[in-house]
């Protein structure tokens, strides 16, 4: 009830500072709106990337033809201003992989490389296993403790709507083999860093460079973790793993972009988009098919109206997310238009509904927070007060440079099932909820657009009440 | 409406000429269902079934582990009379195996050979690839229309409760090879036959032998198979196989038993059971370690009453319904015995809950289907009145020889996700349907084992009006 009783306060107050939107720009959002929930666009898009390309990783000959994919993409869908931002990004690419239990029986294992792995030799690598059934039990291992043993960590990841399990459940996949490499292991196997009960693995960027030092690591399906946690309570386990890979350090991507220029301030520029690379298992139709596809169907909608908005909006195909290195290179590349970017924001968390928009901070009690939340209540978004927005992965070089940025949350509740493996496929995508997604960029994204808005000059709201 | 009089005329019916089951018997009968919902004994035995064994195809060393884990359970569970029973049954072992769609781009297919496929050479098979949408889509072909080519078959399974569609889509699987072959083809792929959205590919025993004349067959997951329709929409497709498997035509099988043995007419058998061999992916949790542990579990429990009831309840572990033989082999091991065994049935559907209970023929309107069905109701499962029971693939031939069975019907609807791949492994087990599983069992086999019912007098009702 005390709840209920701040909430209608809080709109009260909002009401009497609202009205920064025209009524006609207003009507223009919602007309976005309710016409992205029926247009293909984005479900055409994210077909045809996952089939026409299929999975594309850095430096694979599929990232290559995704270029051209993309840079035709904009083209024809009436986007201005095409540009391919290429930097150097070294590449890593998989080859045979596999993992056996060799002791008490021999049992396969579905395995599958982290990402930038370490190879083993050759003949792979067979020893006895240290199991650990969460990261900081592993943490807790003396230095040289686990001298020629297989780490094992088989953690599992909690469901949340909002992903909060990823963070948590990750980090033996971010820091794990360097950390097993400390105390003393010869390779790490971890659950894999998923929400699932499938045997299907997730892959994933792990430490990785010159100045990392680091063993061989994989992750194996959810069922294998569970048996061999079983099976060490009964006695000893042995494993091998054979894992194979090549690196090319002279290897380059590309940020693409492309831009439905503004009617009145051109070079004011509001920054969306999604990236266009992805591991190289699936087809990278959560990660990130829909997220190029939200963003580009949302601008291609605005693009379309009988007048621009006053600002521009660009929409960027991000080159190397997966990997990192999009980020610094798309900052590096816009460094004297930095202070011209208005705004920022990237959808990578698959294509289920969105539920929240997060504002950037300072935001939270301007009246564009109740014009979007009226906006957006149809779709069944609410405004979160919490002024925490995080843009993306591929905005965080941006949001460091001082750009705002928002967040349209989307339900990861089944996001981490498919995430990072060869389940991360068209089928997975449902279009009645990739078209809310659009609906939500698309009428947003036009409000500000059309706007003077200037979230750099808003200054961070005072901490809220404790409740 | 016009179903729900005919239901009330159809108690009201059976409910005159109710009484069969001494009341004592009802009471013992629902003080097993009571205790059996409660009961972990289904449980321990499909953790260490799965666990401690692992997948066990037959010819296999697993299988032969399980013949001893087998006998070593029915005795610590206090069974009598305790037999393992050899026959002949040839085994065929899993190579490596790899696809790759090579045209119009790379793109690695997770994929199974088909269970007792033939090989393809060493080097693999690499040819056009002739797409259908069903497998009736193939049978019109003409002989020799596919010559060279690899055949592709991209029927879905239609998910039913009753598992219907199964039979429906698992042509393309058991006959297609063959039939592929006839038109000319030089290998198979199949979409896996499965209900599933997953990329885990199903295996499943195709047709084989000495007089077979086929190919080398092998289902891909359900992504893949979306993926090359879509792709075979725009250009002509080209796919490399790998199959490697040996057999060994001189391996044996066995079928164990044992028994609770009955307190006035211990001559007089009721068969139940389950199969211990599974495929050679995931651990055959719910095919069918979880079939073995609710009928051993059920006949356990009713071993631990006070008194047994009047006649005996055998217990039998089937070594080889996979690739067929037990059935066979238990018949011809037991002919002089048939007419004493007064009933068989398997659980061999997963372990989500019964919902139905099919009676021989000509039980249909004997009363104890109305004691039955009061027994079993609270268990939230009907009696249904259609007399077309099928005991199970391992029963077939005791069927065939006479024996009335019966079949309690497992909801499948989620039991052809898991189906013959990596994942049927022990996290896809529901304990509390397991536990519903074994209370049906129990409490209704001891109702007929301390019953004098002779099925086999009973004369098959007229056919059913129609509705």
């Amino acid at each position: 009830m005390l709840m209920y009783r701040r909430l209608l306060a809080a709109s009260a107050t909002l009401a009497l500072i609202s009205g920064v939107a025209h009524a006609q720009d207003t009507k223009t959002a919602e007309g976005l709106r309710d016409k992205a929930l029926l247009d293909r666009t984005a479900w055409e898009i994210t077909e045809d990337l996952t089939t026409s390309i299929g999975p594309r990783i850095v430096g694979s000959p599929a990232m290559e033809r995704a270029k051209g994919w993309g840079e035709a993409k904009l083209k024809a869908l009436g986007f201005t201003n095409i540009k391919v931002e290429q930097f150097a990004k070294s590449s890593w690419t998989r080859g045979e992989e596999s993992a056996w239990l060799v002791g008490p029986y021999p049992l396969k294992l579905n395995i599958v490389g982290l990402g930038r792995t370490l190879p083993t030799p050759a003949e792979g690598i067979e020893a006895d296993v240290a199991l650990f059934r969460t990261y900081a039990e592993m943490m807790a291992a003396p230095e040289g403790s686990l001298k020629g043993k297989i780490a094992v960590i088989t953690q599992p990841m909690v469901r949340a709507q909002d992903g909060y399990g990823y963070g948590v459940a990750g980090v033996s996949r971010r820091a794990g083999p360097a950390e097993a490499a400390k105390r003393g292991a010869v390779a790490l196997l971890i659950r894999s860093v998923s929400t699932s009960d499938s045997t299907v693995p997730h892959t994933g960027v792990t430490g990785f460079g010159p100045d990392v030092v680091t063993i061989p690591a994989a992750a194996m399906g959810v069922p294998e973790a569970e048996q061999l946690e079983r099976l060490a309570k009964k006695g000893p386990l042995r494993i091998k793993l054979k894992l194979a890979s090549t690196t090319d350090a002279n290897d380059v991507a590309w940020n693409i972009s492309g831009e439905i220029k503004g009617s009145e301030k051109p070079d004011e520029v509001i920054v969306i988009g999604g990236h266009l690379d992805s591991w190289d298992v699936g087809t990278g139709a959560l990660d990130d098919a829909t997220g190029v596809a939200i963003t580009t169907a949302a601008a291609k909608l605005i693009g379309e109206l009988p007048k621009h908005p006053k600002r521009s909006i660009r929409v960027v195909m991000f080159g190397s997310e997966e990997s990192g290195g999009s980020s610094e290179a798309y900052v590096e590349a816009h460094k004297a238009e930095l202070p011209k970017i208005v705004l920022a924001g990237e959808s990578d968390t698959g294509a289920d509904r969105i539920y929240s928009l997060k504002l950037p901070a300072g935001a939270q009690k301007h009246p564009i927070a109740t014009t979007a939340g009226n906006l957006l209540a149809p779709l069944k978004i609410f405004v979160n007060r919490d002024p925490s927005a995080h843009g993306g992965s591929d905005i965080e070089g941006l949001e460091a440079a001082g750009v705002p940025s928002i967040e349209l949350e989307q339900d990861a509740s089944r996001y981490f099932d498919y995430h990072h493996t060869m389940d991360d496929t068209l089928n997975k995508v449902r279009p009645d909820e990739l078209a809310q997604n659009v609906a939500a960029w698309a009428s947003f994204i036009y409000l500000v657009a059309d706007s003077d808005i200037d979230f750099r000059a808003m200054k961070p709201a005072s901490a809220p009440a404790a409740h």
